[in-house]
C-alpha cells in the first residue's frame, strides 16, 4: 500500500509523524512565509511576523484544552528531562515533601531529579508488576500538606496510561509528554502540565508548559534565568530566543487539530486506532502477549512480546520490509512497541494489524 | 532589485538569514528525507537515519573549524543563556575565582551567571566609553589561578569584536554566539567554545559546545542530569531528545560552508561585505555615526545612528520599503544595526550602502 510522498508507516516513539498536511503547509511557506519574505527560521523573535505566530499558536491551543485565563502557557526548552530538575528547584523548598507516583521509566527519572533537590515520598512504585499497571490515584495516601504531587499520565517505554483526570487535594503536576492533546484534559485540575513537543505537537526542542498562576507564585523570587519559572513568566518565555521553529510547527499542528474538530474526536479516533491492535494482539491466542494490564493500556504506545526473541527479530525485519518502521521496543521491555500518536494514521494501525494477524497464522502453524 | 523566491534582504540580529541553498535542499527532502520515508523531524534521534546526519553534522564542524580530536562536540538546550549558568554552576568552584572580560551586553549577563555561583572578578569593563572598545586581552591582569576567563569573541548588541585568538594563562571559555564560523579560529587556545546557533549556523533551538577534554575533568561528578557537562559527554548529548532539526539545518550549513572553501573565504567574504557599511558610515561626513572604535568593528553587527530620532524613524520606515528589513538598533545603543552574518549576501550589503549613501545624500542637502 503506497503511502503519499512514498512515506513509511513511522512507529517512532518520538520524535514521530507528524501530519502530512501541517508538513505541506510548512515546506509551501518554507522560503518566504506568507509574504514576509523570509523563512520561518530566518525571522527575528521580537518581530512582529513571529508575534503573530507565536500568539495564534497560544491562542489555538487555549482553546484546544480549554486553558482557563488563569494558567499561563510556554514553551522553554532542554525537554520534559529538564523539567524533572527544575520543577523541585522552584517548588519543593526545604522542610517540605513532594510526592511521586511511579508508572515506568519517566516517573522514576521526575523523581530523581526531586531527590537531589529535597523530600519525597513515593505513594506507589510499580515496579513490583514490571510496570504493567497503573493505581487509583484518588485512592493513594499521601503526605500531608506535600508541596505537590506528580505522575506521568502516559508512560511511553512500559505503555501504560492514566485514563482520566484525578481530584487530588495537593497540586498536582502532571508530566504528559506522550499524550498531551491525545483527548479532552481538565486544566483546573493541575497546577502544573508539561510536556515535550515530540510525541503529539512538533519537532523535538521545545517543552509545552501549562501553569497555574496560583503555583507560581510558591517558587522563590530569584534563581538563574533560565531555570526561573517567574522570569520565564515574565518575559512571556522569551527572555531569550526561543525555539522558534519547534513553536511555528506546533502552531500548525493546534490549528490542524481545531479544523478537525478539537480533542473529543481525536480521542474516538485515537482508541478506535489503539483497539485494531490490542485486538490483534488479544485475538493471538497467546502468540503475542500485552505488556499492560488492559485496564491501563495506553492509546498512544501499544507494548507487547512474541514467543522468542528470534521470533521477534523476524517480525521487526518483515514488518520493516513491507514500510513498518520503528517498530522495536525499548531495551528495558523488550519485544515490540508500536507508538501510534495522534498524527498516526489510522491506515497504518490497519496494515499492522493484517500483518500482525498474518504472522501470528504463518508462525503458530509452523510450530515455532 | 528582486531577490529569490521574492525574499526581503534580512538584518535580523538573530535568528538570521540562512544559505538560500540550505533552504532549498532542506524543502526538497522536507517530507521523505532522501528516502528514508520520513521528514528529519519525524526520525527516532535514535535511529540510523539521523545517526549518520549527527555524524555528519560533526565530522564536517571538525573539518571546517580544525578542531581537536581532544574536543568534544556536542549540541544541547537553553541557548548561550543557558550555559551563562551550566558553566559557572560545574567550573567555578569554592574558594576559585572565575574572571569575565565584559565588552559588552552579553558579557554582562554571563557575569551575572557567575556572581549567582561563586567569586569573579572583572578585569576590564567597557561601560564607561558605552562598549564601544574592546581591550588587548593578553594585556590584562587576571586573578592568579582563575578557574577561567572568560569573553565574548563579538557583541551582538554594541557591534564589537575581538580580531584575533587570544593566548592566555587560564582555561578560555569564550561565547561566540554571534560571530563563530566568521574566520578560521584556533580552538587549541580555547577550554570551551559555545555559540548559539541562530546567527552563523541555524535556527534557534540549539547551542553549539565545542569542549576540551581536560577542561572537562574539572567538572563535578554529579548535577543535575541536563546541567551535568560530564553525562552529556558520556551520552554523546542524547541523554534525552536532542533538537534534532536544528542540529541537521546546522549540518547542512557546515556542509555548505565546506562545498564553498572553508572559512578563510568565509573571512574575506565578511570583510568586503562590511567594509561596504563602513565606508558608506565614514564617507557621510558626519551624517551616520558608527558607535564601535574603528580598531573592534564588527564584521557580523554594523552599528550606527543618525543625527535624530525623526531621521532615525525615516531612515527605517524607507529602508523597509525598500525591502531591507530588521535594521532598528537595539533599544540600549539606539540609532540602526546590520547584522550581516555569513550567509546574508553581499549583494544585500551593496543595496544597502547605496541606499545609505542616498539618503546622506537627500537629508543633508534638505539641511534637516
Amino acid at each position: 500500500m503506497s503511502q503519499p510522498y512514498d512515506r513509511v508507516f513511522n512507529f517512532s516513539a518520538g520524535p514521530s509523524t507528524l501530519p502530512v498536511e501541517v508538513l505541506e503547509q510548512a515546506q509551501k511557506d518554507f522560503l518566504n512565509y506568507q509574504g514576509a519574505g523570509m523563512s520561518v527560521m530566518e525571522m527575528s523573535h521580537r518581530g512582529g511576523a513571529y508575534d503573530k505566530i507565536a500568539a495564534k499558536t497560544e491562542a489555538d491551543l487555549r482553546a484546544l484544552m480549554g486553558i482557563p485565563e488563569n494558567y499561563h502557557v510556554m514553551f522553554l526548552q532542554g525537554g520534559a528531562s529538564l523539567q524533572f530538575s527544575m520543577l523541585p528547584m522552584s517548588f519543593l523548598p526545604e522542610g517540605r515533601t513532594a510526592d511521586y507516583v511511579i508508572t515506568g521509566a519517566w516517573g522514576k527519572k521526575a523523581l530523581e531529579g526531586a531527590q537531589l533537590v529535597g523530600k519525597t515520598h513515593v505513594p506507589f512504585d510499580g515496579k513490583a508488576g514490571h510496570y504493567s499497571d497503573v493505581p487509583d490515584l484518588e485512592g493513594l495516601t499521601y503526605t500531608p500538606d506535600a508541596a505537590y504531587l506528580h505522575f506521568t499520565s502516559n508512560e511511553t517505554i512500559q505503555g501504560v496510561q492514566f485514563q482520566s483526570d484525578p481530584t487530588l487535594g495537593a497540586p498536582t503536576v502532571c508530566d504528559m509528554s506522550s499524550d498531551i492533546l491525545c483527548r479532552p484534559v481538565d486544566v483546573s485540575k493541575y497546577a502544573m502540565i508539561y510536556a515535550g513537543a515530540q510525541k503529539n505537537m512538533g519537532p523535538s526542542g521545545a517543552t509545552l508548559l501549562i501553569l497555574s498562576d496560583a503555583f507560581l507564585q510558591n517558587a522563590p523570587e530569584s534563581t538563574h534565568p533560565m531555570l526561573d519559572y517567574r522570569l520565564q513568566v515574565a518575559n512571556e518565555a522569551r527572555y531569550n530566543t526561543p525555539p522558534t521553529w519547534c513553536i511555528y510547527i506546533c502552531g500548525l499542528v493546534y490549528a490542524h487539530l481545531l479544523e478537525r474538530g478539537g480533542l473529543e474526536g481525536v480521542q474516538k479516533r485515537n482508541e478506535e486506532k489503539a483497539q485494531l491492535l490490542y485486538q490483534a494482539i488479544d485475538g493471538s491466542e497467546g502468540f503475542y502477549k500485552g505488556h499492560a494490564e488492559k485496564a491501563c493500556r495506553s492509546t498512544m504506545n501499544v507494548t507487547f512480546t512474541l514467543p522468542s526473541e528470534e521470533l521477534t527479530e523476524l517480525f521487526l525485519k518483515e514488518a520493516k520490509g513491507a514500510r513498518l518502521d520503528g517498530l522495536k521496543g525499548h531495551r528495558s521491555v523488550g519485544g515490540c512497541r508500536a507508538s501510534i500518536y495522534n498524527a498516526f494514521p489510522k491506515e497504518g494501525c490497519e496494515v499492522l494489524a493484517e500483518f500482525m494477524v498474518r504472522f501470528a497464522q504463518n508462525h503458530r502453524l509452523a510450530g515455532v
